[in-house]
């Protein structure tokens, strides 16, 4: 029979995932002491900083428990932290996990869950090391994540200048696609193998190539579509002190997302640039470097990089042009959780 | 008319968050980065270990918030975190707070929640470099503090030997006496400044005790009763594969405690032995050590320290000695979220 939380109780449940992170995870160095004490305890390595980021996936808010599988679900959690780490240029290192979590919730689940962080995180080496568990009405996770950076190298958000190319990797709005897909089937399982429905449960991040243009030099500024592409070129601008214009017909638009909207009845325009959970990276440069950052992340993957405007001196305006020439001055519209 | 968070908005209240931080917050050394990017930097002292932990309070479980201001909230769930530090040895530098919040949540609670948590950091010119705001059916604030502590000192719960003292800071049971005299009374605001409602309320951390006791090298082993007396002796004993006997006539008994378990007609050792949030320190010393660790702490605060068992070889066995004389075993009781 399947147990539940209540069955084997918070201690219970703490040498489980225990056992599993021992089992199933690696070892990351600079460690000195990991789960099992008040704290965790750390060497950071010299000649590095330490980048350190939170973000909470709540149960109805974030995801729907009968959309995704606690695998991916663990997966999308870790991705969304170690994107926050990579758009600054860092990689990952250590992380310490905190759940909200039902009393009916099956140990078999918490376990998958686990087994998603660690999917992510084994491939840099990096571990779990501490964490909490405490009962709560909805399920959450919240994790907290510490990446290392070259010192020196920290890429930021306030540093684009006038004339900067904006670039953007990848195909943003196809995780909002995949999530309205999702809502509009019938069974959830029979989708979870379309593409956009796997960008949505399953989302990527770009760390690696976060990491080879921080050590290059060659970015400005640079910020992960966490918040949506315009939302957060909207931080970029705000932060910078610059505005944008960007080009319709540039902006990166996959068959798949178009026959989605088509489907969908959206303008794949708005999806492209609307809140979408897809962790591309936005990043600005000076023009002349627009050739060298392409080819840095040809050489880490095969995802493409596409010129989709310049930063102007608008202050905190974004401007679209239209494929008839004409500016449309654009809002950023990203996910602003409570407002009415 | 007073604003709530569905008035204002996600963005609306980090601006607020972070203004306020600004103003009234302490610089911490060691940030590169605060709030404001995607993730927050520090660069780490050399010599030293960073500490990290992370606890959350969630409403209805760890806080009832009639009975609670927020400013107190806000102290309490940064104390709990100050509390793991200092149990460690360390002092806290910087914290991360994400929090889940109602959209119905008055703001200015928020902010005196905020306010909650720099009075407990700004003693220690430790600071708020980032965190995450969420929507959520019941709030939780989820705390991640990061400490230092001098390279090679820190104190373990593993490392008790037999034979060694059992010393406990203060008076544990004194939060849960607290805790059960509000449910019994009719009004909370009334009974605010009764001293057990307030060691539970606002219940004070130990750190600077514990910091001075890891530079001595002159305890063993060393945890905060944050899961009550026995529950934490136990992780003692577990870790340090040991036993404990404790004398019940030196469990320190304060006579407001006293008084307070005949008002609850409840035995005064089930308060001061059981679950209760007072975060006092037990550590283990070779005897030989007990007035120097008694005047170390003298040094540092006025809190009392008491001697109330040893160490014995029994692996995992706790033993009350009663004033008869005679030994009755005890099970660690400690808070078990989920087990029924």
């Amino acid at each position: 029979m399947s147990r539940t939380l209540s069955d084997i109780g918070e201690f219970g449940l703490i040498d489980r995932i225990h056992k599993l992170i021992e089992e199933e995870g690696t070892q990351t160095p600079g460690i000195t002491l990991s789960i099992g004490d008040d704290t965790a305890a750390i060497r950071p390595r010299q000649g590095y900083e330490l980048l350190i980021t939170c973000d909470c996936l709540v149960e109805g808010r974030h995801y729907l428990p009968d959309l995704i599988h606690p695998i991916d679900l663990g997966r999308r959690a870790m991705v969304v932290n170690i994107s926050d780490i990579g758009a600054m240029g860092g990689l990952p290192l250590y992380t310490l996990v905190s759940l909200g979590l039902r009393e009916d919730i099956l140990i078999e689940d918490i376990e998958s869950m686990y087994r998603g962080f660690l999917t992510e995180l084994s491939p840099f080496g990096a571990s779990i090391i501490g964490g909490n568990i405490t009962e709560s009405k909805a399920n959450f996770i919240d994790i907290t994540l510490l990446g290392e950076i070259e010192e020196g190298k920290l890429m930021l958000r306030s540093s684009a200048e006038e004339g900067d190319a904006i670039l953007i990797t990848g195909f943003p709005g196809q995780a909002i696609a995949g999530l309205e897909l999702l809502k509009n089937s019938q069974s959830a399982h029979d989708m979870k193998d379309h593409p956009l429905v796997k960008a949505y449960n399953t989302p990527e991040h770009r760390a690696r190539e976060g990491h080879s243009i921080a050590l290059s030099g060659s970015a400005r500024a640079m910020i992960d579509t966490s918040d949506g592409l315009l939302a957060d070129l909207g931080h970029i601008c705000k932060e910078s002190d610059v505005g944008a214009e960007l080009i319709q017909e540039k902006l990166p638009l996959s068959n798949t997302l178009r026959q989605a909207a088509s489907e969908l009845n959206r303008n794949p325009y708005d999806l492209i640039l609307g809140d979408s959970d897809d962790y591309e990276l936005i990043l600005t440069c000076a023009p002349d470097n627009i050739e060298k950052i392409k080819s840095i992340i040809k050489g880490v993957s095969e995802i493409p990089v596409t010129e989709i405007g310049r930063i102007t001196e608008a202050r905190d305006r974004i401007q679209l042009i239209c494929p008839d020439g004409q500016k449309r001055p654009v809002t950023p519209r990203g996910w602003d959780h409570f407002k009415k």
